[in-house]
């Protein structure tokens, strides 16, 4: 789990607060929020005066003679993270929360967001501006319909409109006799000039073949001949989503905050491939990778983001038809389409081939978690020695688990910011410690650290919850009964083409059965050196169905607000299954290969099949960490994990074999290093 | 389960028939369909000669200048059945499945149907119609894209069309210049003239008070405080589903068939209840009953069924807000009230509040249940001494319960066609016998009854599978755990509020353990002496989140194509589950009360937990349905069911005890009848 937003889709923000419950804002003062109801108002030192660019913008919409502009938080590819000059609702209200929808009329200005940041509006947002404690389109539009009269106009900028996201609003809309109107043309952009953040301009370079799953090439005959077998016969696949062209042409950059993407779109047909991003970006040797001199079928014709809008419409005027993944395309290339000149699904078939790795992909993907796994047992080691200090802070033990990733090979920085939550910090849904703010970790406390990596083969992802000292019976039967949830979940045997939505209850059940529970989801898709949370793979209700060659995280916790958060995450491979009767069943293999904490595991609450599956899976990380551990020469990190992947025994006393595990597994270590 | 449509909602027909597969139809000759490629065509007997009534209907578009006409399956109340009258596609077509929509244009017909219906289909169609095998707008639009030009328009009867279905077809069709022309004067209805069926008279009457779990002023008072506490204050609330009406009011009459309703919509504001149903057809009694001759907030207003457009339109004419249920509500409704003064949730206050039962309507189910345990007990007794002696058939079977049935205390009939399946029959979707076509029971068979009765005080639905003989291993595997799914889902502790459709693997988990599954829902609503599939509570996933006080069937299966088929289905009662831990907790009682089949039954593979709860259960059924056979001296039976509920135990031989348990049974059955 991450920090900001679920899946490369920012929709499912409210999802996870919601479930979340209302968790209390870690690090904002409670008390230091404007007042507007005294006279003159009090604002506190955070608040942003916003009433020369409320003004301005007004100017713009007189000029469009419209009456109301919706400003949304996402960018024109409907991104996970977005960079600094689309932060266009941060800039315009002075809130910076990641989920807030702005609307502003002539005489008002409003911005809705979820309880996780009204105490933060009330701190950033002057008194230009309402605050309604509600989201969704319905609140918005019932506010509208109060605020405008009939034939005034709605403003907003497409490219910044999902199509589900303007159908909602359309259709709330329709009979009020107030019309929709598409400006594409960004008025805050207009507004906010020089000062707005420069565009990305790093080299887009082409990943070395060694972690490809296909060559472009392949890619690309792969989604045409997809075409062809489409019942409507595609001339053309259009892609919105970053982390397609990303996938499609092996190409990598750094446009967005943890996510290796570049800003650009695709339109693919039988006979071209045009790419729409800044040429200037491309190396000649990137150009020549992408056969960008050439105008064959096999060529990237290389066009300016810009013209995409244009060249779409251009496009369609012709007899074509424009398959899309309307999840991810905006109303702004949407509209230009005329409807039957278009073949919609929910997702692109690049997507849709994505989310099952190829056997190239599954091998890097598995690679990069091994090393991983010796980050964090490294990260284990050293706060266990180092904890009983008293030296280590959420801060500082993020900063090491970071720099540990950093200096692994292949490492290109983490894949989301690190949360590093000690005691109570945990029970918090999207803590992540600062320089300013943090706790110290403690060998009375639990901590929890959930992180991972981009690495050239493969991203990464997990989390681990432990606890140096003596834990409570109840955090012993919490972190017991969400392990518990992880090994049922992991070892459920299910047919192809399961929902995930269907199966997450049994990562709960365990934790049902005496009345706790999470609130949040269960697990999310990863990407090769793409996304941490790549859609469409998970465990939501709008994931699709499991297929072998998937990858997602399982991740159950628990949360006791006020003191203490457990949350064990793996990333696991889908599989077949053997059955008894013949069928084709799937179930997963764990990837994540770091043992759980003893000292929090109550054996006696295992069913014999748990401890079965538990032990199966730690003699795996002894075979495929062991070797990585030793060919690093690290001797006590490969003792810590043997002591720590000894077989559980339901019957037997925790401590008794350790002794002699170590003893013989120093003596193997000494002659590996012979 | 029943043979029609899933839930009073016929959308759901076709998740029922993707989700069992293809099964081939029971009844109909596959050779004797038509043939339109020679010429002449070849037509069975069974085909309907359409030409007529189709150049009829075509001088109707023409007259209302449409291009096309589309035809749904549907009634102005979105019911799960249909009355005669409302066939209109049938009629149109030939075509009497279930489910299936015809379009028809100036040149063309077509109908769109699920595998269920392809041959049915084939046989019943002439050559005027083209069939497509496929379901859902999508390939309708697509088709209609192709057949119809740019600004020719599109015509429908907004009855007969959902909110959601009218979004669809407006979806796919926007942009493309076709309009959507809804036209209220059903087109087929003209046509179809003197010969169509005459819509229902007979009494609409009140339910006796000891039947009823609030009166109806009780019911139309927390309505009207819903209305008050809802944040957007609605002045009215209009009731679309028949049930509602029904439940409302305490108004039972015999419209559709095998669900106690009248054609009726209402209109309920603050001070006003305005009843749309044929006043001839209440009795001076029930229309005193309704105080219908008084204008105050407590009396019932009716006025004729089809004046309900002009009455809503003239009322939202005022400075009003009309709530309603967007799942049921027809766009003939819809499009006559402006957005601004729609209040819009998925189900109306009325739907909600009948899904959850009072303890009056709690304890009325329960007693019905009771009864009807009974009846399928005489019933399995019958079959166990008869079906040796080879007399039974499907059918006879099917007519000898549905006669129990109507011979038990406040019985209205059943609640949906039998489904008597012996043997392959049971392994099929939509099987029920016929009088020409059904299958002799025999020792040798397994044999499957789905069946259910409308009782004054409740609805019930129950299946029950057995083997006279002996079964084989597979079957004996297969029966067993389709139990244990039933026990496993049935003794879940969840979280208040879960829906049902995170919850319902737990019914296929032991099932998946070795490779098989089963192909249809797990469950459905059931009402007090209203649907057998009452919406909109279940396990699908656009049922309603689970809340104390509701019922649902729990009825797994397994069904092995051409042998046998295997479904155990209870009826149960959501309430507080007890946690170590405090939390508002949920779980089942099971208030369906008949033994399962002990020869079927392997003991050894369930888990002592299972076993446990199978004990109690049989211990409850004991308790509850003991002293209902001694009320009615049926000492065959109770000895019968003493036998079937003797403990079970998974290490000691399954016959040992029985002996002893009838001689002392039999004692205690004298000691009563003393």
């Amino acid at each position: 789990m991450a920090r900001a937003r679920w899946g490369c889709c920012p929709y499912l923000v409210f999802l996870c607060a919601c479930a979340w419950g209302y968790p209390r804002p870690a690090d904002l003062g409670r008390e230091d929020v404007r007042n507007c109801s005294i006279s003159p108002p009090y604002l506190p030192v955070t608040a942003v005066n916003t009433t020369a660019r409320l003004t301005a913008l007004r100017q713009q919409m007189q000029a469009q003679n419209l009456s109301a502009y919706i400003v949304p938080d996402t960018d024109a590819h409907m991104s996970e993270y977005i960079g600094k000059h689309d932060e266009r609702r941060a800039w315009m209200t002075g809130f910076t929360g990641s989920a807030g929808t702005a609307v502003v009329t002539l005489a008002k200005a409003a911005l809705w967001t979820d309880s996780r940041y009204w105490t933060q509006a009330e701190r950033q947002m002057d008194c230009n501006w309402e605050l309604h404690q509600e989201v969704g389109t319905t609140p918005i539009v019932t506010w509208l319909l109060t605020e405008i009269s009939a034939g005034q106009r709605v403003g907003f900028d497409p490219f910044l409109f999902s199509i589900d996201s303007w159908e909602s609003y359309d259709l709330a809309l329709q009979n009020s006799n107030r019309p929709l109107v598409s400006i594409t043309n960004n008025l805050v952009d207009l507004v906010w000039g020089a000062e707005r953040p420069p565009i990305p301009s790093q080299p887009i370079y082409a990943l070395q073949e060694a972690f490809t799953g296909s060559t472009w090439q392949e890619k690309i005959s792969g989604i045409r001949s997809q075409m062809q077998k489409h019942r409507r016969a595609p001339t053309a696949v259009l892609l919105s989503a970053l982390d397609e062209t990303a996938w499609l042409f092996n190409l990598r950059s750094s446009d967005i905050p943890y996510n290796p993407f570049f800003y650009s779109y695709v339109l693919l047909t039988d006979s071209t491939i045009r790419l729409f991003a800044n040429k200037s970006r491309f190396s000649a040797d990137t150009l020549k990778y992408l056969n960008a001199s050439c105008t064959g079928a096999m060529c990237v014709q290389i066009e300016d983001y810009s013209q995409v809008r244009d060249s779409v419409q251009s496009y369609a005027s012709g007899s074509v038809r424009i398959w899309i993944g309307t999840s991810y395309t905006t109303y702004g290339l949407y509209e230009v389409i005329p409807t039957e000149k278009l073949v919609a699904d929910t997702y692109s078939p690049v997507m849709m081939t994505k989310a099952v790795k190829n056997s190239r992909e599954q091998a890097l993907l598995k690679a990069s978690h091994v090393r991983d796994a010796v980050v964090v047992i490294r990260y284990l080691v050293w706060l266990e020695k180092n904890v009983p200090k008293g030296t280590v802070t959420e801060y500082s033990g993020a900063q090491f688990v970071d720099e540990l990733r950093g200096n692994e090979e292949f490492s290109s920085g983490p894949s989301f910011e690190t949360i590093s939550a000690s005691g109570l910090n945990a029970a918090l849904a999207h803590y992540s410690p600062t320089k300013e703010v943090h706790r110290k970790l403690s060998s009375d406390e639990m901590y929890l650290v959930d992180s991972g990596g981009q690495y050239w083969d493969g991203t990464t992802d997990i989390t681990r919850t432990v606890h140096w000292g003596t834990p409570s019976a109840f955090q012993k039967e919490a972190y017991t009964r969400v392990l518990m949830g992880n090994i049922d979940l992991s070892r459920l045997i299910f047919p192809d083409a399961t929902s995930g939505r269907v199966m997450e209850a049994f990562a709960r059940r365990a934790l049902w059965d005496v009345g706790l529970n999470y609130g949040h989801g269960t697990g999310h898709g990863i990407g090769n050196f793409l996304c941490v949370h790549e859609w469409p793979v998970g465990f939501q209700s709008n994931n699709i169905a499991m297929a072998k060659g998937m990858f997602t995280s399982i991740e159950p916790g628990y949360y006791q607000d006020g003191e203490f958060g457990i949350r064990l995450e793996d990333v696991v491979l889908v599989v077949e299954a053997k059955t008894k009767y013949p069928g084709t069943y799937l179930t997963f293999e764990t990837v994540s290969l770091v043992p759980y904490d003893r000292n929090l595991i109550d054996v006696s609450l295992l069913s014999p099949e748990q401890l079965q599956y538990l032990n199966g899976y730690y003699r795996t990380i002894r075979e495929k960490v062991g070797p990585e551990l030793r060919r690093h020469q690290l001797l006590e990190e490969w003792e810590w994990l043997q002591r720590h992947t000894e077989p559980l025994d339901s019957r037997a006393p925790r401590t008794a074999p350790l002794a002699t595990a170590l003893a013989a597994s120093t003596l193997a270590m000494l002659s590996w290093s012979i």
